[in-house]
């Protein structure tokens, strides 16, 4: 805990990276070596925060549903560190600017006069697409990959999170293992083929990693596989030959 | 060049990130170091490829529009090296299972009885959201973001593009600098409002970074400003600040 009058208040928003901790970029792993404190999920790895030896690690947020009230006293915690601590790091499970809430924090430190300095991480769909060993992307299948978190249950919204995925040519769906039957109920009512081949994946790249093939009408079943560590879906027909059929025999809709 | 008799003969599938070198993660430059040989697109940086001081070093692939013989002699390359050198790494700009042909690669290489470890990289459009500084997904704004390259000029495909990119609440479009008319042809004709906050982000995370904030019909003006390096674009009402408008006064298109 070194006072910090001389330099001019940073805080660093870094990416944690999906699980394993060697994947994690360079630039992530040297500024945890010398942060003075570490303000981390709960998602974070033991083996990522160990990479910050020196620093007071404080756990913030909450796996699921976090209050707008827990938030604000995060921004609180970061500006008062940022007065205070020489090398701080907030340290965000995947990439910090993919559904980490990153904008509250980074507005939070800016208004307070505060520098943001963002690292990004390697987000949990890429993880987990090198462990699957199937591209997001295929020439003639698929170029186009959308990342969401399912709105379920909540009319509008929940139409527009189906059309979404509905349109692109590969779906990634984060936060996602608890909402299996919603998911696939949303999809296929928003005209997705029951047969669309998917993938669940729980704990990619750590040593609990699970990945199940199926197909959207599957997915409730699968996931009752699961066990508690995150989970991603994985939907499109560069995941067919996973699940024993050519790409070409599964059109993305009836209609197509 | 060592001889590969006693053990089993294995590619390194790995992301060289947005550009960066020390955004590359542990884990591949761990390989590096210890790499024979690297087969390395053009768009690779020579700092990266510093980071493999032992390998040969061979440059494959074209910056863009590269041929399927080309892609036949890149696999035929690596099913050889595999049976030669006892590191063997394949090196692709940004995340490999993202707009990297990856599966072409994979697919020989697994036909002719060769193990592929895939290493995930940074891909470029979170290299440049960490330099925009403007978080992919927002709480109320964003929740959906699709990754996707134009397929301009060639009808069902181009209107396919467009659909799926209206559809996403933000668009990252790769490869997309010398497309800029086009694109925003496309996606006006597709319905997105003219006036819908977007990024153009050359070379990010390099010395020769440039942003440039602009609007979807103010694209190909903001083109014109590019030089020759790899461009992004990305389309949303998270950039509207950047801009100097509230988020809320820009809806995604008439209807919305």
């Amino acid at each position: 805990m070194k006072p910090n009058s001389a330099i001019a208040p940073k805080v660093y928003l870094v990416g944690a990276g999906p699980g394993a901790a060697d994947l994690l970029t360079l630039r992530a792993a040297r500024l945890l070596a010398r942060a003075d404190i570490v303000f981390h999920d709960a998602l974070v790895h033991a083996d990522v925060l160990a990479m910050a030896p020196q620093a007071r690690l404080v756990l913030v947020g909450k796996r699921s549903g976090r209050l707008s009230t827990a938030q604000r006293f995060i921004n609180r915690q970061l500006v008062d560190a940022a007065g205070r601590y020489r090398c701080v790091v907030r340290l965000k499970g995947g990439d910090p600017m993919l559904f980490g809430r990153a904008q509250e924090e980074i507005g939070a430190l800016r208004e307070a006069g505060i520098a943001v300095e963002i690292v990004p991480g390697i987000s949990a769909g890429f993880g987990a697409s090198a462990e699957v060993g199937q591209s997001l992307t295929r020439r003639g299948l698929s170029r186009s990959v959308i990342f969401l978190t399912p709105a379920v249950g909540t009319g509008e919204a929940r139409h527009e999170w189906a059309q979404a995925a509905r349109h692109a040519d590969t779906v990634v769906l984060y936060m996602a293992g608890r909402q299996a039957q919603d998911i696939a109920d949303g999809l296929i009512g928003a005209g997705l083929l029951p047969q669309r081949p998917a993938v669940l994946i729980e704990n990619a790249t750590l040593p609990g990693q699970r990945i199940i093939p199926t197909t959207l009408a599957g997915l409730p079943l699968a996931a009752r596989q699961l066990a508690d560590g995150p989970a991603l879906i994985l939907i499109g027909d560069v995941y067919a030959e996973l699940i024993g059929l050519a790409a070409a025999t599964t059109p993305r809709s009836a209609a197509a």
